[in-house]
């Protein structure tokens, strides 16, 4: 007789298999049963989080830094619902995430249009195989699957030697059709030198226009002139390549291509760093934020931004060789940050047990209106002695916001926080010295100037105290850019002040017609 | 020509003509124009939430005190899909709420199956008797609906004389089926007292069967003897009367009965109050929670129960006269309690300036298992001065899904949380008077002889430390009553001597077949 596991065991072990190590979650009445596998699978660990929403987040965090699925478990209904906005973050910006729930077929209905595939499982016979199935889906495609399984079918027995076959995560490609794409890419670039210089060639890599990476959908590029390699289709002068898959179709490509360069192109001018006419003010600004704080990171690190004012001002810092960049730049669910910080520490730290990665630490770039969304992960941090670092900008509400609409008006303040109650109670063990309120610019060099701790005991909290109307110019510029009306807004809240202390002039802008006189 | 007002405005007009004066939310920039019409609607307040979850339970909670609609402003997608599972709640409930979002093809979708009705606005001309239709829909199915409402439509113009005429909510029956429905209850009835002692004659109204109110769902009646009054039918004798309404249907009834009662039914002889065995013990347990808490209780007061411990220890409570008691005990959803109770407290403040209810407060019993997943929100009763006050059953984890499966297992621990630092955290203007800790049997009778304060500056909270496997009489008995498996675990796992404790036999434990010898 063959050598028989639990189907609960089966799920876990395909989970772990697929590089998958730690999962997020909340118990509940319907699935105790199935997390109890987890701690039966060697090498798998239950983390946990304080609500479904940020387990979501959390799962997206880790599969973004990690390179695999996050997993993430809830109850069915109050939990599965909980959950779905971070599901739909992922899939709109292909974060692959395999969502294990009990089933109740009406809630089921609400994640449809949020995942990949799902796997409905009814019986032990067919289980293995529907399992395996949106597995593959999830790594192929890049984006959340469920896997709908009833507590007690958990209990079920299957063949436990189904686990000694992999499962075939190698993208299903036309060959052919590859090669075609391959070879009508690889036409069009051996005049790419004279194309550059007329800019009328360009080739996107997976590109999800947003607002937030477009320059407010600014740039104006002629459809014909692109080349779009996307996850499994790529467009050449308008005709589309379909059932190739990009990894396979870039190996071809740069078999295809010739082995050097055809051609120099001379390194770009990069305008010489801003000098804020605000340097002499003592308390602290964005305009010192975001020029200093490179001085703190440490190559390998990974960073994240929520996409509030963070977003805006990370891009003017230096990054150290190495270093991870994350943000839900498309979706733009803020509260993303901060859970996805906790999962996204968790797998740096299995990372850092691996060659791959030997250094680097986890560092949250957040705002107050953020992070009040989902503060309690700083518990699970806490708890689970995540070693990150958590900036977040006290700004007294939603800025961004402020600087669209009514800059003034209540609806953008937010709940009054003091930060040095965060740690405490939490019960981080070294509350004291783990947080640092900074209102100054020498109070923020003082915390950059703080020796590195390469491996500290817990996450870290640091409050940037900055004025509520107080930003960064490429929010500004983001802004500007919509026209003559959002710049007379600007202009007329009093805006103009901070953009001034940037020395901000039309070029400066970035040519966005802007001027602040 | 006609006076006009901007289309942002008569919604808000409408929304205010039913009752509902105070919108929660989160701001977003894509529903940021139509807020600013809340500020320009006399009358109407914005609260706003730590998140949209919080801010759909808020709602829903308002809406169960004030007997109107509540009301959520949030941004699509993100906001639209973070709030859902707090919409469900209300769509599984019938707690009326209108959710107000600008429209995204993709995500409301996902609401579909959570909503009685929806606008989707398009145009000015359309839009107002869309609106109405929505509005009418929430006041007289009870429960969700959605206006989806572009920004820009959001200042196009309509004929302000439209307000005039007020949204008809009044039922739609057909006075027929309504005449032969209280006709058949009626001939039903004259024979109660002997149906009665025969227990074969049972009137439901709008009885919506789970298992926390059924007993597991162990009450087994016979279908053929049931008087079912729904909100929109009635079943007598296995026919159904449908196109009525239970309102008016009770009306019609009323008269239809004879005006005193036929027959004298003797006052039920209830149980002599438990005497627990552990009373001469000094540490907080649950056997003297639930029996002292009535004294700290007056009349005219709001009490919200989670669904968690506490929901099955609240029974044993005492109720001072004209106490409003509410869980969502249908669709429980932990966390729901803590949002709920802001929003219940705000509408409870709004109806103490009325005649109808002009006295006691707000009293949210939670634990620390579901206070995590919203703890924001008591920021949220900070800036509001909310005048709650908050207990919560500190006993390391969730303690119902320790009687449920593997009572020690990790994923039944939370994050441990030093609530002294919780109202810190959010400012409370008097936090170190307004929190309590109460460990041992005196302390929690020191607080409850605290002079009754009767309108306190801001929300209060006493944290009840009680053992972890520590439980009341009626959870226990609620899973007994699964079998004897159940009833083997709980005696394994050492939940024996809590029962013990309560001196509980099978006839204590409600004739569920229990033995705990």
């Amino acid at each position: 007789m063959a050598n028989k596991i639990t189907l609960g065991r089966y799920m876990w072990g395909r989970i772990h298999q697929i590089g998958c190590t730690s999962i997020f979650g909340v118990p509940g009445e319907f699935n105790l049963q199935f997390l109890d596998s987890i701690f039966l699978t060697a090498g798998l660990s239950w983390v946990g989080n304080q609500n479904e929403l940020n387990a979501a987040y959390a799962a997206d965090g880790y599969a973004r830094v990690k390179g695999v699925p996050g997993c993430l478990v809830t109850t069915h209904g109050v939990g599965e619902l909980s959950a779905l906005n971070g599901v739909a973050g992922s899939m709109a910006e292909h974060v692959p995430v395999v969502h294990v729930t009990p089933d109740h077929q009406l809630y089921n209905k609400a994640s449809v249009p949020l995942r990949f595939a799902a796997a409905e499982l009814w019986d032990g016979e067919t289980a293995p195989g529907k399992i395996d199935r949106v597995i593959r889906e999830c790594v192929f495609r890049s984006g959340p699957v469920y896997i709908f399984l009833p507590l007690d079918l958990s209990a079920e027995m299957v063949d436990a030697e189904l686990l000694d076959t992999p499962i075939d995560v190698r993208p299903k490609i036309d060959e052919e059709k590859q090669e075609e794409a391959a070879e009508a890419i690889r036409r069009r670039i051996p005049g790419a030198l004279e194309e550059v210089k007329k800019a009328d060639l360009v080739i996107t890599l997976g590109y999800l226009p947003a607002d937030t990476n477009s320059g407010g959908f600014s740039r104006k590029l002629n459809e014909t002139t692109i080349i779009r390699i996307d996850p499994h289709d790529a467009i050449v002068k308008g005709k589309t390549y379909p059932d190739i898959a990009m990894k396979p179709l870039l190996s071809a490509l740069l078999e295809a291509l010739p082995e050097k360069p055809q051609h120099a192109i001379s390194k770009p001018h990069l305008p010489a760093p801003r000098v804020p006419s605000d340097a002499h003010k003592t308390n602290l600004t964005q305009s010192y934020i975001w020029s200093h704080t490179s001085t703190y990171l440490s190559p390998g690190g990974i960073l994240l931004g929520e996409i509030g004012t963070s977003n805006f001002g990370i891009y003017d810092i230096a990054f150290p060789p190495d270093t991870q960049y994350e943000a839900q730049i498309y979706y733009g669910s803020i509260g993303w940050a901060t859970a996805a910080t906790f999962g996204a520490d968790i797998a740096h730290r299995e990372l850092l047990s691996t060659p791959k990665k030997a250094q680097g630490r986890t560092i949250l770039l957040t705002g107050d209106g953020s992070l009040a969304l989902t503060i309690q992960e700083i518990g699970s941090m806490a708890k689970h002695q995540s070693a990150c670092a958590v900036f977040v900008l006290n700004n007294a509400g939603y800025t961004v916001e402020r600087m669209i609409w009514r800059a003034r008006q209540a609806y953008n303040d937010v709940v009054p926080t003091s930060y040095a109650h965060l740690l405490p109670l939490y019960n981080h063990p070294d509350a004291a010295h783990a947080y640092r309120r900074v209102a100054t610019k020498a109070e923020f060099a003082a915390v950059l100037s703080l020796p590195q701790v390469t491996s500290p005991q817990c996450v870290q909290l640091v409050e940037l105290v900055v004025d509520s109307l107080d930003s960064s110019w490429r929010l500004g510029a983001q802004l500007a850019v919509r026209g003559e009306e959002a710049r007379e807004y600007l202009r007329e809240e009093g805006f103009r002040d901070v953009f001034g202390n940037w020395g901000l002039s039309e070029e400066a802008m970035g040519g966005t017609g802007v001027s602040w006189k």
